[in-house]
């Protein structure tokens, strides 16, 4: 593990993409013990348009984020993949959303059916940005399980515990093979 | 109006301030058409602790945000307005929850009891966040109070719509008085 993180989630307005980043700040900071700093970005054009959140996650107190290449890399749109893949670390984990991005297979690049599992398996598409923490989670134990499980059940809406605890499992089903 | 605010919104852990801050965030620049940059940090003692959020809202688009001096301060606890009466610029207009913090009187002070506001006016003490909205867009007009009601909408678990308007309502009423 890296004493700290740099970390990119990114998306389409309306996917869940910042909420998701701040149950990994919140898991990640009350429960294992990290700092966390947090930026997201709204433009006039956010509307159902691009869409990210940025998170520096360390042993340490940080300060203000900067633009980063990511230890990290969640693409959820096209256009969330084609502007921000070159912007990574030799030896970062990206995410992708197969069922919804066209992407280049590469070392480091994990694609995974999000949106598609979240709807079929989970039942329910919008838990997607939940799926996608599981997916991460999992992959790269950025945050421990227990830590986001506690961190998502504290901020989604009463009655849908379940569902999301549902969604966040999923991750840990999935077997990862890089794509090359 | 300036053409750009830095704001920060401070108080304590399960206040729901870094929630005001998403809606004030996403209804100036969804629905006003200005451009928005939030910063959240998270450290390992937030749990009931110190919590703050920090926007920048601007005609034009705005990179990164930097340690700032506020424009608009909301202060909902003790130790935030403690910590942060100082970091304002001279015409800044500071809200503070009178009915929680022992405060100076000041030019740009604007002590209301907001968390006893919202227990008592609106019936739910939780809500003292979006009465908080309420007061700002009120005060200050830094984002419209259509573009805030159509924000929150989007964001409050259904079926809690008509108490949060009711709650962001409140502000309206308020007279405001520098408290000098």
């Amino acid at each position: 593990m890296k004493s700290l993180y740099e970390i990119r989630f990114s998306g389409s307005g309306g996917q869940g993409i910042i909420t998701a980043g701040m149950v990994l700040g919140e898991g990640a900071s009350l429960f294992d013990g990290k700092y966390v700093v947090q930026t997201q970005s709204y433009g006039p054009e956010a509307r159902g348009g691009a869409c990210k959140t940025e998170l520096i996650i360390a042993d340490y107190p940080v300060n203000y984020p900067k633009p980063i290449l990511a230890d990290i890399l969640l693409a959820m749109s096209q256009a969330a993949y084609d502007k921000y893949i070159h912007e990574i670390k030799d030896d970062a984990f990206v995410v992708v959303d197969s069922s919804l991005v066209q992407y280049k297979p590469a070392k480091g690049v994990y694609p995974v059916p999000i949106t598609k599992l979240a709807a079929e398996e989970v039942g329910l598409k919008v838990t997607a940005n939940v799926v996608a923490l599981g997916v991460i989670s999992s992959l790269t134990k950025i945050a421990s399980y227990e830590a986001l499980e506690r961190a998502l059940l504290s901020r989604v809406p009463r009655g849908t515990e379940e569902i999301n605890k549902k969604a966040l499992a999923l991750g840990k089903k999935l077997e990862f093979k890089d794509n090359v």
